[in-house]
């Protein structure tokens, strides 16, 4: 069997040196990175992300991001899961790095695929414990704005309208099927702004 | 910032070689692992399995599996995602390879975090397109039986017991949460078994 290109995407930090080339090793059926001095098979494979839309009352806790990409650019506390963890750790972690945050799991909101970058992202809603929430190094400011007050315009990501978005849609419900890539307008959230309906 | 160590778990064959070396990145703050001779970070962070709980009726799918770990067990179509795909599109892909498979997706089942061996496993419930299933390269044989006749004691993994447990607790429910890491007795499946009250 032989495999699908990966579809081009941005270069990535994690992206080897040059001397590794791409060849199918024995026993498997596509294309890996393998380093040519070594042998060293380097496996890609999709990331995680987690993260959580995290509430105090009717707010929601939004972060602006301090580094690149979306610099300057509101986002839901959310980074790449590490190993050792739970995907709830994971994104209890991330509220706390992030926006100096600790948060108390609800339940799973949502999961996205963004097959283009690598990445599956895993979004919570859950509770702050308290409102006593601060920049994280990532971050330069953090906010509690009530649904009314997001800056749509001035999200950093489609995934962050989709997520907000959904637990809008989920406001008052316990039982819910996971939300997961949207399809129609709500797909189309580049650049982004608030989606109609809502 | 110091990361916390991660913890033991057995050697993966995308395990860098020896001459990688453990240290924190400039801007980092964890422990990564670098190669010695070109500098090379290989960022290792937890991998997704993706796969499907796929019925035919009320038939389940199952294949045994032609490799290790595990060989000769029974399991659930279920691999590692790779660049490129959906998710959906992962759990798809494995029920082709694994068992010649073709099925339509119904909704999250269960995501999972297995820590210790850097897993998420995200499991959907699927239909069967038909009944024309087959081994493939990595299953010494397939079958759809019954849940009356499920070979418990002979399961692969626990994450296995735990979405068919799962599954079975869904069936006619269409609004659920998607089940996570179960406590209580359904946690401790190992050796694996028909759980309590099913």
């Amino acid at each position: 069997m032989t495999s699908p290109v990966v579809p081009e995407r941005p270069r990535l930090p994690w992206d080897p040196p040059d001397h590794f080339e791409k060849r199918v090793p024995d026993g498997d059926n596509r294309e890996r990175l393998v380093c040519a001095r070594c042998e060293f098979i380097h496996y890609q494979n999709p990331k995680i992300v987690a993260g959580a839309v995290c509430t105090w009352d009717d707010r929601i806790l939004l972060a602006k991001r301090a580094i690149e990409p979306r610099k300057g650019f509101w986002t839901l506390p959310a980074g790449y899961m590490e190993l050792g963890e739970t995907t709830e750790q994971a994104a209890q972690r991330e509220a706390r790095e992030e926006a100096c945050a600790t948060i108390e799991i609800d339940r799973l909101l949502a999961m996205y695929s963004v097959a283009r970058i690598g990445q599956v992202q895993i979004m919570y809603r859950a509770r702050l414990v308290s409102a006593d929430v601060a920049a994280g190094p990532e971050s330069e400011a953090v906010a509690l704005v009530g649904f009314a007050d997001i800056p749509w315009e001035q999200l950093a990501f489609p995934t962050v309208v989709w997520a907000l978005a959904h637990f809008h849609d989920s406001r008052g419900k316990a039982d819910f099927a996971t939300y997961s890539n949207p399809t129609g307008d709500l797909a189309k959230m580049w650049p982004p702004r608030k989606p109609a309906g809502l």
